[in-house]
């Protein structure tokens, strides 16, 4: 025996193809499910072919979702006219969760960023514009990671968005997060937090 | 939507639910999954579930295998009175890369550590013990670690095989890894060195 039994190779196989996976920690969660009942094992393999039979992409916000339009993009609580403009779904999830988004998303699919092999073209920007005129938006918050790619996709956005009169482009507030040491946060974001200052 | 769609959720929560993977790193996972074809998760799913329909433990070794008795128990080129014990089955394996060893190997399960909730009733020690006999083993090597767990269990083995008159049992060698520097061994490696020292 060079080589573990066939059936658990490919598992260990499966496992280190997914990213952040070596083929160690592949052999660890094989030998980990080799231990639970046949009816776990069963679940979990469901839970992966059934990932995207019922998953669509929901035709206006781009978001993934059990129905096309999506909840949020049908909810009458919600203002179309205000979109909310993410990388990811993962972005729209952590906004979800202040309770305190009443507009609408747009899911980019991930920020300009060449050495990941993100380009334009794989970008949602035709579908954003197509909205912004079927919907007649107001307001574009501009909610990218405030790194590199981020600010790149921003820089990009605002001078392609800025064509659209009417249209109030806007970012989220750059500043000290809460429960952070002044003493310890970097010049960029207190600089920013300084230009940032409003009146209390 | 205060969460991700049900099937997302799901896959989450499986992964999640595996050692060493948190709800973040599952959340990475299942993203990455949804942009794989359909075939590949077919084939993600049916690993899992075919993994335990075809494996069975080896009724001699205790070690996973798709036959019972294992390729290795069923060997002519094996010699089935020299016994390699091994907690886990990676350990076997690793032993096998060497292409060194010519014996069979017993596949404890595990080491004595009640941190772990792993006890002496959980270990494979019975099915040794009626190996022994019915092979007539002239050799036992106890191929452990070399920690605290490793080192518990083969003083008890140590001392449960005492009994067995006329059987070898032997360890593997402590000293320097290859390709290590003698100024930075630790104590204890540098004492087993010298203590296990052999004529050139």
């Amino acid at each position: 025996m060079a080589n573990y039994p066939t059936p658990i190779k490919n598992l260990i196989d499966e496992f280190a193809a997914l990213p952040g996976l070596g083929p160690k920690t592949a052999e660890r969660l094989v030998f980990y499910l080799l231990k639970r009942p046949t009816t776990d094992l069963n679940k979990f393999a469901s839970a992966i072919s059934q990932l995207k039979n019922k998953i669509t992409v929901c035709q206006k916000c781009q978001n993934y979702s059990e129905i096309s339009p999506c909840a949020i993009c049908q909810s009458r609580q919600r203002n179309p006219k205000v979109i909310c403009l993410v990388a990811l779904p993962q972005d729209l999830l952590a906004i979800e969760k202040t309770n305190e988004y009443q507009g609408v998303y747009h899911v980019l699919g991930g920020v300009i960023d060449p050495l990941q092999g993100l380009t334009l073209e794989q970008l949602k920007i035709q579908e954003l514009i197509n909205r912004i005129k079927i919907d007649g938006a107001v307001e574009i918050i501009l909610a990218l990671n405030s790194d590199l790619p981020g600010e790149t996709t921003i820089l990009y956005l605002t001078k392609l968005l800025k064509s659209f009169k009417n249209i109030k482009l806007t970012r989220l507030a750059q500043g000290l997060p809460t429960g952070s040491d002044l003493e310890y946060a970097d010049e960029i974001t207190l600089t920013n937090a300084l230009k940032g200052r409003r009146e209390i």
